[in-house]
């Protein structure tokens, strides 16, 4: 009898256990993680940009992602949004250079706020740099990864 | 012996019900619901940006909320966010007609996507209205409700 107290102990136990970690997960599976991933997101996507890589740019967005390009209608899906950034590449924009400033979570969701200077050069003509603040939505995909789901932008100096 | 092991299996089974509910709240504590919440988050603002009434604006921001206006370096917490807003209405916006599109959530946060109608009218001059696309990432607070967190937008027509 004392083996079976201790076994129906181990069970309780055990889905407390359970509990605990789904509620961590829960709480947002750490936020530090989730900016580590999302991080890792922005790099990709900076590399790809500069390369003109438009299925590796699309490949980082979910499939129903939406785009919120400024002075546009929204942009939906993986390969309009993969089009999208190609087109902004080829006329001129050479590459775009994330800065994460902060990163929040719930459950496999995240918000991350940041900053962009993209480097602008049409064919010749001198390089100039454009600085831009977001908000993008993050969803963790089933490997742990996370891909971006809502992706909006804004000048950050005034108009002249 | 038999009661005993009858007491284990509630204990167990109490233990897995909390499991699943803290599962199917962390799942996003059903889409419809957030809808519902930040619909009438909406209204409200609607209502009382229509009275340029500051601190009422405020109020449904959280108290460490990031507004991201075209044209202008963020802008953090909830009262300089009402500050914002109430300046945006002396300058001759009368109204914002907000329309949600989309809402998906993750535990306590919701993502929100929308378009915004505003209504222009500067003293002594026509009304005109422009039209602009938003992401709105809102956070549940303890008793229930829905309060905006991060919130970005820009123009939907194309500058002429």
């Amino acid at each position: 009898m004392r083996l079976r107290k201790l076994a129906c102990l181990v069970t309780a136990l055990g889905l407390l256990g359970s509990t605990a970690f789904a509620g961590s997960k829960a709480k947002g599976g750490d936020a530090s993680v989730a900016r580590a991933g999302i991080e890792a997101g922005n790099a990709k996507f900076g590399e790809a940009f500069q390369r003109g890589d438009a299925s590796a740019v699309a490949a980082l967005y979910t499939e129903d992602a939406m785009l919120f390009p400024p002075d546009s209608e929204i942009i939906k899906g993986r390969k309009a949004i993969g089009e999208f950034w190609k087109k902004t590449h080829d006329s001129g924009v050479k590459s775009a250079k994330l800065t994460t400033l902060d990163v929040g979570t719930g459950g496999d969701v995240a918000y991350e706020t940041g900053t962009v200077v993209l480097t602008v050069q049409p064919e010749g003509k001198p390089a100039s740099t454009a600085s831009a603040k977001y908000v993008v939505v993050w969803k963790r995909q089933a490997d742990g990864s996370w891909q971006l789901h809502r992706d909006i932008w804004n000048s950050r100096a005034a108009a002249k």
